[in-house]
């Protein structure tokens, strides 16, 4: 069974959403850590209350960012870690880390990427004027929000929505595209080519590109 | 009933779906005239046949760039237009027509912007590895594919589509939703705000944010 490593700075929605996948049975892999930078994020208490270990590794503690992550690539290493997801983890992962899990490393992005890297995305999305937008799960690489893109979903953008009232409609697509793109990992269907990610097999999209209640 | 003045450069499929919607009384417009860079171009024949007189307006014989854009201007103005609709039309639009109507040209653009703009956006999209594509009716202002959006539509990239399947996906998008953006500005419904254009009364994106037929 893949074994999962999950990064996360903050309240963990996409862990949790991982979490209960995995209780619902859809999901063939197993939790094995959580790794924090922020000591009281309530990821960590979801990881607590599921008895997942929980590691907080302060960066503080470490003369440089690279060694900060070849402490955090040991430590996924030692937990036997085949695959790590970003989940509202706020660093811009590092060499060490990439090199040690090469295409093993997902984020998920609430923007339909290329669109809107960054932080607040949904809100430039907003002040863009945007009619049409969503959130990418894709693979880490060296830049922000750069990677080979697995999945992404579209919601519409509603008349009068905010930043909080769209995060929240796209937010419901990430908990349902990060696990099926960890899904469609563990069962060994993507294959990175160039930029594009293969999906043996080919991706049912239908529920991903759908509007939202108006 | 709204006049419309129609700029393309080639074969103006954008414009056919023009025609067509008015011929279906879905579209309560007149086309009072196409205007063209390019002699022997396609769309003249559409103009044609449907009794829209077509002019052709040669680059080569204005002195600058605005002088051209003012002699457009004044076709128009004169034909009664109120108005323009870039239907492939391959040059960037000066200030001179722009300030004869401000926010009163639409583009349709052939991916989600703010991504891929410019030529071969669909290219573009896949060489990039995106998983949703789609695309965009907005107003033209001085940049390329940058002015405020009016509505987009969605379409998933289906794994192994090329640039012309791919297109020909997007194409029937276009045909649907710049026809609706002409009818939403024809009723009265647009507000410009900065870069948001409000729809009064909403906007239903069923239908637009859909699916192909895998």
């Amino acid at each position: 069974m893949l074994k999962i490593g999950v990064l996360a700075s903050g309240r963990g929605s996409n862990f949790q959403a991982m979490i209960d996948e995995g209780k619902a049975d859809n999901l063939k892999v197993s939790i094995e850590c959580l790794i924090t930078d922020t000591p009281a994020c309530y990821a960590i208490k979801r990881a607590e209350e599921n008895g997942i270990p929980a590691f907080y590794i302060n960066p503080d503690d470490y003369k440089t960012k690279d060694l900060y992550y070849h402490k955090i690539a040991y430590e996924l290493k030692s937990s036997g870690v085949g695959l790590v997801l970003l989940a509202g983890f706020m660093r811009v992962v590092r060499k060490p880390l990439l090199d040690a899990y090469p295409m093993r490393i997902m984020n998920v992005h609430p923007s339909l990427l290329p669109a809107f890297r960054g932080l607040d995305a949904q809100k430039q999305a907003l002040d863009f004027g945007v009619k049409v937008a969503g959130c990418t799960v894709h693979f880490v690489d060296e830049g922000v929000d750069t990677g080979p893109i697995i999945i992404q979903a579209a919601v519409s953008v509603i008349q009068g929505d905010n930043a909080e009232s769209l995060s929240d409609r796209i937010l419901k697509l990430e908990h349902k595209i990060y696990p099926y793109a960890v899904k469609l990992f563990s069962e060994g269907r993507l294959r990175v080519e160039g930029r594009t990610v293969v999906i043996k097999g080919g991706v049912d999209n239908n529920g991903f590109l759908t509007n939202p209640p108006v």
